[in-house]
């Protein structure tokens, strides 16, 4: 089974928006050992989705096609799908009641527009909506053509409940399955990585190794072909340990595991309780701490003090600290973290501290430059470090930091490098 | 001029790496005025490129392709090119010379890897790169193909110095430029703002008209096509002015004007400082106020509460509200945006407690329920609210609301409606 996906949208073609369905459905197609050679972006325009629907169709067996599914005017799939394949748009009575009974009491006018969604292609049949717009299954000869719509949250659901099991089924052609997995990295740059693990990278066949650098992460990415899931995910666990023999404590986790969640569960793990003092992050170290459900298990809450008044009033903060090192000082950081750990009571408390830009740094003192400061009940330390990069990345990278300072910690690493 | 984009690269193909270089090449041709109908992507594999350029030579004028230009064994677009136009692979010197200085000293296994990068297209010209591996530009009959990078980094630099200036002074076909606006808009559902403004949409031929959902937001794109910039510009400002009509302040902003950056800018004009106190949203509304440049001018910040003890402790919130109303509840909202008020001694605060989920709702508190506080010297105002989505949705919807309802207020409009 070879299957092409087809994002129709003209947005697409603007560049207001990236084309985040084509990489997921691709993404899973591989996973589940389903070639995919092919994908082409057209927009709205009924001429140009049957040209590219020709070309899907005469180079693979079946196609994915996603968008333009909805209820206004430029939403043009279903018609265009309608002269390439001479089949009838008709109105389908069960979609029809379900969105009668859905959008009951609307206004008329937006409802029949709406009512655009109850019509299907002759012959065709109807993937289970999550949303309003159900996708669409056609068989024309040996070719099958499903249609999903454009709303990645609605793409998602059809494909994992109705689309990948029928596709699976289906079973045509390569039985091998195609597995990534990826060792995400926190405080070793690339050219670092690679010359540490060069020769294994060199010697690899199968599983391949390639290196992506993110902001403030490394991931090293493993692609095993086997003939079933086991097999696959053997080879990549043998691989995986000849890496972790190198970066050790380095890989912080893999596939999904985001540092605020390895954080989090380390904390639960422990019955350690955490909170947080940040200025130049200004929450987004509490943000991200937040976003993993489960989290008021151990974190009781954060000071973003965004003024030398607040750090004073707040956080305790000496005003001599602040008047002799700054604001941005290892001094300063180091008080932070003091004071949110006896303000929430909580047995860890990080802050940070810095000048996240663009304006605001100084010859002594420049853009990037950020102090992270930790508080338990044994211990009181800061780490001096610089990022690089727009505001927004500098922010980022330091809560990247203040997560990894938390790991190493737990992990009893020695603490306070980095020129402190 | 019409130009097709083809990205070359397996890990596209397997959903690895989203395929930011299309979006980006797309954007930079609409803002230029080249029309662009189709993209493709394929691997590094000859015969797949082959049926590519076929198809995008046959659809355009021109073709930009990206990837697989790199030293390492899998790179096989130059091959791929030199099989399907008949044209052998030459070693050029300066490109050979220009490598020979900048690896001096390296591993010699290593550079003879590199320097497969010296070899171009007989017949082409070089487009300079930024990094090590050069661009290629191919004129074969009216056709043009140009051959970039597909590290990001160096694919834009060509793009932008050399590639665009060429297409533009080539000045085939339409002179037009194609420029789009978007208007943003919290609070109104997309149906809602279709049905207002339908008879706009109708009428519309140039500018376009498009709807686009998203996250707590809905924006109207806005695309015009005309002879110069200033003329696409006025087109905009015509419709604009009548959906403006239609839905007033309901547009907090257009194109890049963020809520978190309308809002800033509204309080830095009237001189007004402002504060939060969070809960569910757990410090993302604070990292968003703080991810814009100087919002250090109003921002003073902000106490993530994520435990009832600290809604006491630092905030001052009540023990019998919590006893009487719970965390979530209008009054406990309203306690947290007086608290945080009083705590940062500033002009505005807002508030936000909720339940975010996945867990923790009940049947008269369900998941997305949240509670939005502000208070200001003469008021003090909540709103009820309910979200759907995951975790993160929720969180982010609240925050847009948090960000709107502070617009709502500075605009004089009236507060603490929907089911207050």
């Amino acid at each position: 089974m070879n299957c092409s996906i087809l994002a129709i949208g003209t947005e697409l073609l603007l560049g207001s928006l990236e084309n985040t369905n084509a990489s997921f459905i691709a993404g899973r197609l591989a996973e589940n050992g389903i070639d995919s050679f092919l994908q082409v972006t057209v927009g709205d325009n009924e001429k140009m989705i049957h040209r590219a629907l020709e070309f899907c169709l005469s180079s693979s067996d079946a196609v994915i096609i996603t968008g333009g599914l909805g209820s206004t005017e430029d939403d043009v799939t279903k018609s265009a799908l309608s002269s390439f394949f001479h089949r009838e748009l008709v109105l389908d009575r069960e979609i029809e009641s379900h969105l009668e009974e859905r959008f009951a009491g609307i206004d008329r006018t937006v409802y029949q527009r709406i009512k655009k969604q109850a019509y299907i292609l002759e012959g065709s049949r109807i993937i289970q909506p999550m949303g309003t717009a159900p996708g669409l299954i056609l068989e024309e000869g040996d070719k099958l053509i499903i249609c999903l719509p454009g709303v990645p949250g609605e793409m998602r659901f059809m494909m994992e409940k109705s689309v990948l099991p029928l596709l699976v089924s289906r079973g045509k052609g390569s039985q091998d399955v195609i597995i990534s997995r990826f060792l995400r990295i926190v405080g070793l740059s690339e050219p670092a990585i690679e010359t540490a693990i060069m020769d294994i990278v060199k010697a690899q066949q199968n599983p391949t190794l390639a290196m992506l650098p993110g902001l403030g992460e490394v991931q090293i990415r493993l692609t095993a072909r086997a003939r079933g899931r086991e097999e696959a995910q053997e080879l990549l666990g043998t691989v995986e340990k000849q890496i972790r023999e190198r970066l050790g404590n380095k890989i912080f986790g893999i596939d999904e595991e985001d540092p605020e969640k390895v954080v989090g569960d380390m904390c639960r793990k422990r019955g350690l309780s955490l909170s947080a003092a940040e200025s130049c992050t200004g929450g987004l170290f509490s943000s991200r701490i937040t976003s993993v459900p489960g989290s008021s298990d151990y974190f009781r809450g954060s000071v973003v003090s965004y003024s030398n008044e607040s750090k004073k009033k707040i956080l305790g903060v000496r005003s001599s600290f602040l008047r002799s090192f700054g604001a941005v000082s290892k001094e300063v950081a180091e008080e932070m973290a003091k004071g949110a750990r006896n303000l929430f009571a909580t047995d860890i408390a990080v802050s940070c501290t810095g000048i996240a830009g663009p304006k605001g740094g100084t010859e002594e003192k420049p853009v990037g430059l950020v102090f992270l400061g930790l508080c338990s009940d044994s211990m009181l330390v800061s780490e001096r470090t610089r990022y690089y990069g727009s505001r927004k990345d500098i922010q980022y990278r330091a809560t990247q930091s203040m997560l990894d300072l938390i790991r190493r910690f737990l992990l009893g690493e020695q603490l306070g490098g980095r020129g402190n």
